[in-house]
């Protein structure tokens, strides 16, 4: 599938790519979305069917990708020039999003789609430009897999399949556990708290 | 919802479990998930209808129970005489369940059911009885919600919404954060390592 990840592209690419989600979302408005088919939203975007599955693979796709877009806006993480605030921010942002309706309706269609790892993807980009920036400023980084397991894991499990999302005390506390120099009084449990 | 939760109870409860669960297989086996009616269940289970709505409330309840059932089997958790080597096989066990055909479907049924935190549910009073188990040889214990956040989550979340699901070596690798008593220098950044 040749869906472009994390940050958009500039240039003709973009443009198709506004024209062509521009189109999905009139035509979700005037119909229900088991009934929409390519031809027409490549008429209603002015371009070729194959335009769209040359980009898009299939319609599963085209239709995630602007759910995604919808519920993953595509801004910068806010810099508050230090990782762990930075980190806080994007966790509540992203428990924000997911615990939306949009944002549950999404997991739900990237599910039944047959593109898994998509949103993934998008995550890793978001969480790797916050680190990048941590790592310019000299600071001790944590893994991004380990993001993706103790921050987007717990919430989206909790999210769909507990009694109910993850308070952000909880995601907070995960991410203590992520984050390396973390004060070792919380972490660990050696002798040095004694001496 | 009357969901019974967790270890199964014996006598005429049970019996009747069996006896609905038992007609649910059978039907499946005949005719498509989407054409079952609880009244055709009834008539196949010998109980009335009435029965199964008080047991389950409602249709995708029981469908979803009788897949949980398939997949997390109702056996007490391997006993190895120490909490990490019971966690670590809980959870190689886990993996294999949810990453299996059957496990995967349970995972979408369940999110299109009424019924979310019963799987949930069901992993705590697994866990529950490790925690019991280790408590009763004075074990140090980690917190049963902290166990769902680094064990199953990440099971559930890659298994679903990444390229791939955990290895087992990751899902220990987080299995020693939710340990307490880890050794200190896997863990923590402080002083006496240096010492």
């Amino acid at each position: 599938m040749a869906i472009k990840e994390g940050i958009r592209t500039g240039g003709r690419s973009a443009r198709v790519q506004a024209s062509v989600h521009a189109a999905v979302r009139e035509l979700l408005k005037e119909q229900d979305r088991a009934s929409l088919t390519v031809p027409q939203i490549a008429a209603r975007a002015g371009v070729t069917p194959s335009t769209i599955y040359r980009r898009w693979g299939e319609l599963a796709a085209l239709l995630a990708d602007v759910a995604v877009e919808r519920v993953l806006p595509d801004v910068a993480p806010l810099d508050t020039g230090e990782l762990r605030a930075d980190l806080r921010a994007w966790t509540e942002q992203y428990l924000d999003e997911i615990t939306s309706e949009p944002g549950r309706n999404l997991m739900r269609d990237v599910l039944s789609s047959a593109c898994p790892g998509y949103c993934t993807n998008i995550l890793r980009g978001q969480l790797q430009v916050i680190l990048d920036r941590a790592q310019a400023r000299g600071e001790a980084l944590p893994d991004i897999e380990r993001l993706l397991d103790l921050l987007v894991a717990p919430t989206v499990y909790r999210t769909l399949f507990a009694e109910a999302p993850p308070t952000l005390e909880q995601l907070y506390s995960l991410l203590d556990l992520a984050l390396p120099g973390q004060d070792p009084a919380t972490l660990c449990h050696c002798d040095h708290r004694r001496r």
